[in-house]
């Protein structure tokens, strides 16, 4: 089975068991609709490159651990949607979860899916009780407080921001997460990977914020910033848009030097490869 | 220790690791708004007195589990006050969390603290492997979907609602679970554990709709509903308040009776009575 068909059967999997009876249907279909259709799956996908890349020696962890780590992404997507926050009425080419099923059932979706995020990953603790306790602990520390994501969206709420705190917790976090619950499924020393891991997600975050002042700069003929007018700490404002384009490149660079030795490196540096060229979509590049 | 100290000094620990820097100030400050003061630290104190009827084997784990249901009731109590819930602006006399930091950080805490409950009991899996297993179990159905204190919440959202399920979810399930990773952390068979706790539960359910209703006759003269006012499903519409006094009366009688034989039972018949005591103010008996 190759990467992408593993990630949905187990995302299936995961959404099947939340959502049987006497599951609400409500909130059984809006689970389904938060999982169901995907973006990228970049972070579940790093997950299962870099376990992968250790020789996969447990193919159920990792699954658990790239399911984990996008029922939180799934997560958080929804509550950045909801009126209090980017107040967003599309995600994906269709209604936020909280426009097409009213904000009590998003927020109750977000709860859920955390929830069966630890739960994938806790259904293996008896069968690998050491490595299952390193990935939800790496897991707690990438969703939550004092670090993760609750955190990293708690910044936007604060008078005064720690860029970098700030932009670690919301995006990088998560990314380290990914690769470092792939690289103790895989066996392999955790410390280079989340290295990797952290690179790429800051990678994310620098890329997020170029797509968001030049794509505003191209609607409204002027680089006024989505970002700059939520008063929201942005990579774009602090370096200006070349600045960020330049950091974007070296991040991507170094995420890439960064991938320990291991058997399957090439593969990892194929999919961070693909993933870069996503993240440096021609509109990005010609306006660099 | 008595077990009132014993709940305090474990929840303060899991609150002091969530706002260790780099947390954001006001999330920090919002996670022990949250938390402290406490109420009735009912569920807690479940989990802690079937815990200490089974022996007390393993105080570290019964302590983690007390913090993890104590965690999730708050978070549940946080999410209960939004404006798009019950929109209540004050709890246990003071600001209600969104009231005092924002619907913001009220979601984010909420967050945070399902997080800290799984990282509670997730930082012992490698001294107890099996019990924690069961326990992180336990708390994932207690706290998501399908029937858990999130798909609860979800049935105010349906048209037809599964009375049963939906009292079961928001109310029981937790305190079942309480009652069940006590006995899984004292080395006990569940099974009996989970009927006691799921029976006080229910008690508690029947008694909040019973206040809710008292509540409202005593204001207004005449026995109005706010549960009904707001459409949400209340034994008491569904037997009315002497009905509904009744079935209080028969739960909390089956739950004394449904506490398995063990060293401690006298002290956990003594629990349930004072919380049976506390189900029933003077308001309520009168009324009766």
């Amino acid at each position: 089975m190759d990467t992408k068909a593993r990630i949905e059967a187990a995302l299936e999997e995961a959404v099947t068991q939340a959502t049987l009876a006497p599951c609400p249907p409500r909130l059984s279909e809006a689970i389904a609709y938060a999982v169901f259709p995907g973006g990228g799956r970049v972070r579940p996908g790093l997950c299962l490159a870099v376990a992968r890349a250790c020789g996969d020696p447990d193919p159920a962890l990792a699954n658990a651990a790239a399911v984990a780590v996008e029922l939180l992404h799934c997560a958080s997507l929804i509550q950045d949607d909801l009126p209090c926050f980017d107040d967003a009425a599309m995600r994906r080419g269709r209604l936020s979860l909280h426009k097409r099923f009213g904000e009590e059932i998003a927020i109750l979706v977000g709860d859920a899916l955390i929830v069966m995020a630890f739960r994938a990953v806790a259904a293996l603790v008896t069968a690998s009780p050491a490595k299952t306790a390193a990935i939800l602990s790496v897991l707690a520390g990438a969703a939550g407080a004092p670090a993760g994501i609750a955190a990293g969206q708690a910044w936007e709420s604060e008078s005064s921001v720690d860029l970098a705190a700030y932009h670690h917790a919301k995006t990088a976090a998560l990314f380290e997460a990914a690769a470092v619950a792939g690289a103790i499924a895989g066996g392999a020393e955790p410390a280079a990977w989340r290295l990797a891991g952290g690179l790429l997600g800051e990678a994310y975050q620098v890329a997020d914020d170029l797509a968001d002042a030049l794509g505003e700069a191209r609607r409204l003929g002027k680089p006024i910033h989505q970002d700059g007018d939520k008063r929201r700490p942005s990579v774009v404002a602090q370096l200006g848009i070349e600045g960020a384009g330049q950091k974007l490149d070296e991040l991507l660079d170094r995420a890439m030097q960064s991938v320990p030795e291991c058997p399957g490196r090439p593969d990892v540096e194929a999919f961070l490869a693909l993933t870069a060229e996503r993240l440096c979509p021609p509109t990005l590049r010609v306006a660099r």
